[in-house]
């Protein structure tokens, strides 16, 4: 039972949701805007509750807003609240994540046959208990074969250190368990390999610099804070020997939308023939969409997020604003990264080029 | 004279330098680091009170430093203080730039015949004087190519408003008067071309978003502030009709080092075949330089230079910690765009290709 989990919390977490120990018609989740500074659980009572956290990311992270998703549907179904309005409201907080959409339909597919209330709730828990569960386990055979390269990395450096980079944040707070670009991380460091992150800071909402760095800490895996434009700088120089990236949402070519300037670090990858990973669950593959630029809606967010930082100061969270209060500033989510640009998608059936043909390959069941 | 600029300052200056109106042994500067929060001025009186305002960035800009440098040998021989220290002291603020060093020739060379003290203080400060006012030409003869440059896409987009990237801070916070890459943009605005600005905040010191922003918004030219991760979206669609960006260095052959983050703009700029321009004042060229990346050394500066962002709340400016406190980070502050990536160099005597025999066919007494 997934609410099973939340003891221990405190001390050494590891997991994003769950239903709350006592009470099972609460969902408890991190609320993640006050990481690193502060560890905030949150209790989670309604759909409504659910689509605020999701839109105002207390929780973020292309699958755990999926399985997110999902526990919200059942909190509507608990609460008695009407289904269709629930799932409306969930699917409109974030456009850009497949994920989303598709926990969605898993829910309403589970109950749709159900007529009793009580076992539609059954019914729905079952399903986002499931979810959860599938994308651990999707997560922890991501990370298997993304050990793979790291493996082969180390061995060719003869024990010096593998550098790993990796932008915003694609670690269990993304997902349930492991994440999904930490996973090869966490699998590499427990294998005892050497390896040094270089984690992107994220801006505008430094995902990278309090959250992925916020995870490494608490495991003790070495890693060091960069500013997002410091990555062609230093595959320039040769310090980075691998880029390893999640993603919001994958076209069946292989185009991928992820955080906001991770195109520009497949640029800089490119041009430094530095290999260049995108783990990626088949749920965040988009098998509809052919062309990532003409097909993925990009979501634009409220432009404050760029002018105003929120950091720690003086014992609290607090803002600041970098800019005049009058300057006018344009905030794009994500970007589309073409798949000419990257090596190898890893899923959780294994590594596929980047193209249409690689990844049917590994999914036949989507000709 | 220099310092009578210093009239009218708070309302409307467009000026980073000056001598004090009633008391020519003190140099004013502005204190850019409380921009654009507030606008201080500050009282500079030795060579040593230079060096730190340079080290620690109360100014900025490779312009602007060689003439800080040249000021501050100025104060030196108006003290009494040791020339030879002083000089070492001021080299060593910021390594990147090569107009310090520049500069520092410049008035070693205009005093290294005089015997009296008098004589000395006397050439120090006319060099200076000169280096500024020069810079002041030079930026406006950089505009000016700068601008037929905007002049041809405004024709080509028949009236549809231009669409400028900048990195960092070029303008005249970075300069005397004018600015480098901001030259062509003031110049126009003035003769009523319809341009916007896209400004790269760039992080980790947010010159884009405090200094450029601040400028632009002063003149009125329309513009919005970005994070640095968002110029590869923007480019891919179709957004941005022109990248300029000043030079700390250019090396004979033109590569160009620059604010952190210039080589990924110029990666995307490349990707989506969107003109990249430098503006270079040829003090700016380093003559000896061959190879960017193996020539220029980088400055690596301070990790809470990224660990903490400094911004405006309840009334005061105040820095906010991002990352847990015992969070490592890495600052480097200037990467280097190979010439392979730029569409031309803009200096005072035209507009070059990047390469050595265009560069030399505009400084033909370089060869």
């Amino acid at each position: 039972m997934v609410g099973r989990r939340s003891t221990g919390l405190i001390q050494g977490v590891r997991r994003s949701i769950w239903l709350k120990e006592d009470d099972e018609q609460v969902v408890q989740i991190i609320d993640q805007r006050h990481l690193p500074h502060r560890l905030v659980i949150e209790d989670i009572r309604t759909s409504e509750e659910m689509a605020r956290a999701v839109a105002d990311m207390h929780l973020r992270g292309a699958p755990l807003i999926g399985v997110a998703a999902a526990y919200g549907m059942y909190l509507a179904f608990a609460r008695g609240e009407d289904p269709r309005r629930a799932e409306e409201k969930l699917l409109n907080t974030r456009p850009t994540a497949v994920n989303l959409k598709w926990a969605l339909e898993q829910v309403r597919s589970a109950v749709e046959n159900e007529i009793s209330a009580a076992k539609k709730i059954q019914k729905a828990l079952k399903t986002a208990n499931r979810i959860a569960a599938d994308d651990i386990e999707t997560c922890r055979k991501i990370g298997g074969h993304g050990l793979k390269i790291i493996e082969s990395i180390a061995k060719r450096k003869n024990g010096a250190s593998v550098e790993i980079l990796t932008h915003c944040n694609a670690g269990w707070l993304a997902c349930v368990e492991w994440g999904t670009a930490t996973s090869a991380v966490y699998q590499a460091f427990e294998k005892k390999i050497q390896i040094h992150v270089w984690v992107d800071e994220t801006r505008p909402r430094s995902q990278g610099a309090r959250l992925t760095a916020w995870e490494l800490a608490e495991r003790g895996i070495p890693h060091r804070v960069i500013v997002d434009s410091a990555a062609g700088h230093l595959m320039q120089r040769g310090h980075v020997d691998l880029v390893i990236v999640g993603t919001d949402r994958t076209t069946r070519t292989g185009d991928v939308a992820n955080k906001i300037g991770t195109y520009l670090v497949a640029l800089a990858a490119k041009d430094n023939r530095v290999p260049f990973y995108v783990a990626a669950p088949s749920s965040s593959i988009d098998w509809n969409a052919k062309d990532g630029v003409r097909d993925i809606p990009i979501e634009e967010r409220h432009a404050d997020e760029v002018k105003y930082v929120q950091g720690f100061s003086d014992g609290e969270v607090r803002q600041v604003r970098l800019t005049r209060e009058d300057t006018e500033a344009a905030n794009y989510a994500f970007d589309v990264t073409p798949r000419r640009l990257i090596t190898g998608i890893i899923t959780e059936r294994g590594i596929a080029e980047a193209n249409e043909r690689s990844l049917l390959r590994l999914f036949p069941e989507k000709k």
